[in-house]
């Protein structure tokens, strides 16, 4: 089950740095592209970086519909996200092909991977580099959030066919003086 | 013993998402922040983004200087890097306290830290998102990275104290198509 999570809070889930899936639609198809370059920006608005190459289908529905889901896998879906890098949204309805539940979304007009533990409903507010960089910067304008468990496994791409996985978390707040609304802690 | 790693494969180090150590130097004085928000941008020239908050110490160091270095500490630092984001640059020099050994770089006039697995040296070249997002574009112009172990266990913040290391290491080359080289696989 999942449930609505605060947006200013999405860096739980994305600064760890998950291999990330992002589905969008534009006039009656839908896609689903893999992303492992992102960064949070800011908290509040809720702001995500990242780059979309021009060369996958998913570029144009994105700059055309203006918006995007990005959907976070868990380590179990690692042989859907390797085959949804390796084909052509042109050719083949991803979400058919890797048994993926599409789930309208709230807020935008593209749709939700309801396998997927984590899902961002984003905008584009900022296009200023994407002819230069292929660099988007979406606000989260709605998050929804799987209640258990509370640290999923998450798959951590580093090229050339290798993944790490999350592995043990460390809880170190007691040494923390302060939380600073800071990205650099 | 690092070595010189090409730059344009450091996505291999940084896309994973790991905590880093930002190392600068103005004037005479050095220091040292904690950083999670960055990602790849580009192989050739090697870029990457990164939020720097203007709070920091370090964030007038680098606008001025231009320069900056990205270093990686594995997962038994964590001490330490909690330490240092946890105190002001100010007011103590980090590598003294940090028992931080810091080591001239080769193209930049910053230090790097011999302690990290990855040292990966830095030159802003475009600062247009700076004054609206903090977000600073450098190229990496030299990168020296540990012989072993080829898989570092490394740190993954998710905000609040609570960091999730790195895991298991997956193979997945053999189901790949080919590896396009492009962000997005």
């Amino acid at each position: 089950m999942k449930k609505d999570f605060p947006v200013s809070k999405i860096r739980q889930i994305l600064e760890p740095g998950p291999v990330v899936l992002v589905s969008s639609a534009w006039k009656g198809k839908k896609n689903i592209m893999t992303m492992g370059w992102h960064l949070v920006m800011e908290f509040s608005p809720s702001l995500v970086g990242c780059i979309i190459a021009e060369s996958n289908v998913s570029f144009e529905m994105i700059r055309k519909s203006g918006v995007a889901v990005i959907n976070v896998p868990t380590a179990n879906m690692v042989d859907q996200v390797v085959g949804i890098g390796n084909c052509d949204g042109d050719e083949v309805d991803k979400f058919e092909k890797f048994d993926l539940t599409a789930v309208d979304g709230e807020k935008v007009e593209a749709p939700l991977i309801d396998e997927c533990f984590a899902n961002l409903e984003c905008k584009i507010v900022d296009d200023r580099l994407v002819k230069q960089y292929n660099f988007f910067i979406f606000e989260v304008v709605k998050a929804h959030v799987s209640n258990t468990p509370k640290y999923p496994e998450t798959l951590h791409y580093r090229g050339e066919g290798t993944f790490i996985t999350s592995g043990d978390v460390l809880h170190k707040a007691k040494q923390f003086t302060k939380f600073k609304n800071d990205p650099n802690f």
